[in-house]
């Protein structure tokens, strides 16, 4: 392990989002750092629930801010520009103000949504013609006005908007696609650079753009398009197109070949991911930032994370078993509920079962992400892989 | 007014709920006090919030307890026994610890929901045969079996089996129906003393069953369930049968009937009321206690009660309104939230809405009470009275 000092430049700290790397792992790519925004400090590696409209379903902002410890979260820009709408957020102070959350903003270009989603898209190199999903209406989403509708909403950190090829796609299709990708994220910086630069209007005028690295599952296409990013010279990178359906060594393998090419002292995002054994996975070939909808949205199915593995709380097991959901866990959830009250909350249908339920597995969440930031910087991650690894094949 | 200091028997403290009283109108019917319970002591008049399956929709023990400052709640006996049974949650070491709540806790015998929510229900003297609205399994109730259910809840106070007559009904059916829930009253009593007086394996062996008032809208017949109920010197009683569709002069006639009979030294429930306007309706005729659906279930369908009058959320007019739903409140919603950023989680069927619309409209209520409470023992209530009666004059 090497302890490292970088030291961004003086005008990088106050113009927008740095990056402060900490220390790096001696064996794999792991690094610890820390991430500085206008809304605060991130330790990294991170993981950031998802607040998909501008709420982490069942948590108030308080839950997650002052007691689960969240520093950063992301809203999606799809949802956002459609309901409520992003001049209306603007008007009223911005998406921080909107949602009275003091702390970190992430938002997606919306590019996932518009494939994932919404019907009738027609994509073009322009940018992306689409029904919303709400009522039908037709949208066009270009790689300038995402990041208008991203600006008005004031987030930290806005991503360029990208195209997420399904799995599994042609090469051909994926270079083509790749390409759109790549001129729509120089589109979108240089759009991005403009508007700061007239800074006027910016509920948030200390954000920074991260493009997105493409290229479907070919190993080559990923490293052109990370290697033609970094000329963008932008505050940190994305690899997008992950967990798509892919198994995951192939998603590993994507990260593999990406990582090396993107530059060491600007954080990297790895989007939508994981479950939690694949964490310290990605963290291991030199992801610092991820996110995902697994634990809120299993939470809300029923499935529960706990440091002994899965729990499906419907399970007959459970009917009268008095124990914490989580001996280790130190969330409010398992310090003050059984087994068999939260059994008997999902069985009833209970709003309160998704409340608790989402409450501890964010927590587990964060607490995997605080023990392998301890273990890079004491030195013991690769021992701390190997642990996760083990447990996660006998769990198998 | 008059403060009295009204000193319970030594062994009705120790052996089961008390009641004090702190002061009394001089002009109304209003009374302040204190019930005393196993699980600590209620300020009255009190307004109980209702937690039909061990918890009140959207709120956590937490919020409820320490936050709102509840020190009493509902939950449903026929609920509760069709899932997860009461022989589980005795199982368990009772209500209070199951659902983890350490206030105190008061039951419905079931009567009203066997006879609003099963189907195909038979009644006669021995009890109510009914098909649960579940699943269609047949169940019986009787006097006894509902006791012993609350007593295996561990309740602070167990309502004795009633039969609860829609609206409306003649007066010879409401002199049967009103004459089987008296003997059911006297049989429920007598099963609850020869349980306790046994007390082994009891949750809480220092409960209260109270009885309930019936009589459609039958003065003559309420002052009559009355008199013959009072013959069984319980620790309090309650006017059931009310807010069942009549109009609401009716059902104040039906307390101010009962009430002179009942014992000024035993607190009053009026059974599922009422509207906040109401509240101190109800309390300037006597009453001491009341639950309601109607600030849970109306938060959840997006009618929120202020200091103001009503605010129904979906309103367009709300849509970018940056304030707070109630400037005179102070729980986490209001201190927090704008009405804009309500409607929206609203309007996108976000879970947070019944989180923050819930807490806003419990903490009303309670406000509502402490107010009625502060005016009875300041001896300020008539003022009281005519100012709320103005208000809801000019809502109209």
């Amino acid at each position: 392990m090497r302890l490292i000092v970088l030291t961004p430049p003086y005008n990088l700290i106050l113009a927008t989002v740095s990056f402060e790397l900490i220390a790096e792992c001696s064996q794999t790519r792991a690094r610890a750092g820390l991430l500085h925004t206008a809304h605060g400090t991130i330790e990294t590696p991170v993981f950031m629930p998802v607040g998909t409209l501008a709420t982490v379903k069942g948590l108030t902002q308080r839950d997650l801010g002052d007691e689960l410890g969240v520093r950063i979260l992301l809203a999606n820009t799809y949802h956002l520009y459609l309901r409520p709408g992003h001049e209306l957020i603007r008007s009223l102070g911005g998406l921080h103000k909107f949602m009275s959350w003091p702390h970190a903003i992430l938002t997606d270009s919306g590019g996932f949504q518009v494939f994932s989603l919404s019907a009738l898209r027609t994509i073009d190199d322009h940018g992306v013609i689409f029904q919303s999903h709400l009522d039908g209406a037709t949208h066009t989403f270009t790689p300038e006005s995402t990041v208008d509708a991203q600006l008005a909403f004031g987030s930290d950190i806005l991503m360029a908007l990208d195209e997420c090829p399904e799995y599994p796609v042609s090469h051909e299709y994926a270079r083509q696609s790749m390409h759109r990708t790549l001129s729509w994220a120089r589109q979108a910086k240089e759009h991005f650079d403009r508007r700061l630069a007239q800074s006027q209007d910016l509920p948030n005028p200390r954000s920074a753009l991260f493009p997105i690295v493409q290229g479907s599952m070919f190993a080559d296409l990923r490293r052109e398009c990370a290697a033609r990013l970094t000329e963008l010279d932008t505050a940190g990178y994305a690899i997008g197109g992950l967990a798509v359906g892919e198994p995951r060594p192939l998603s590993m393998e994507m990260v593999e070949a990406t990582e090396p090419v993107l530059p060491r002292d600007r954080p990297r995002y790895a989007m939508g991911v994981g479950m939690p054994h694949e964490l310290s996975e990605y963290v291991g070939r030199g992801v610092d930032m991820m996110d995902c909808v697994l634990p809120t949205r299993n939470a809300r199915n029923g499935c529960l994370f706990t440091s002994q593995g899965r729990v499906v709380i419907k399970n007959t097991r459970y009917r009268d078993d008095p124990r914490p959901l989580d001996e280790n866990c130190r969330c409010y959830t398992c310090t003050r509920h059984s087994r068999a009250y939260l059994r008997h909350l999902f069985q009833s249908g209970e709003m309160l079962f998704a409340v608790l339920a989402t409450r501890h597995n964010i927590q587990r969440y964060l607490d995997i992400m605080r023990e392998i930031r301890h273990a890079i910087i004491s030195d013991s991650f690769p021992e701390y892989l190997k642990c996760v690894r083990s447990a996660a094949t006998n769990a198998e």
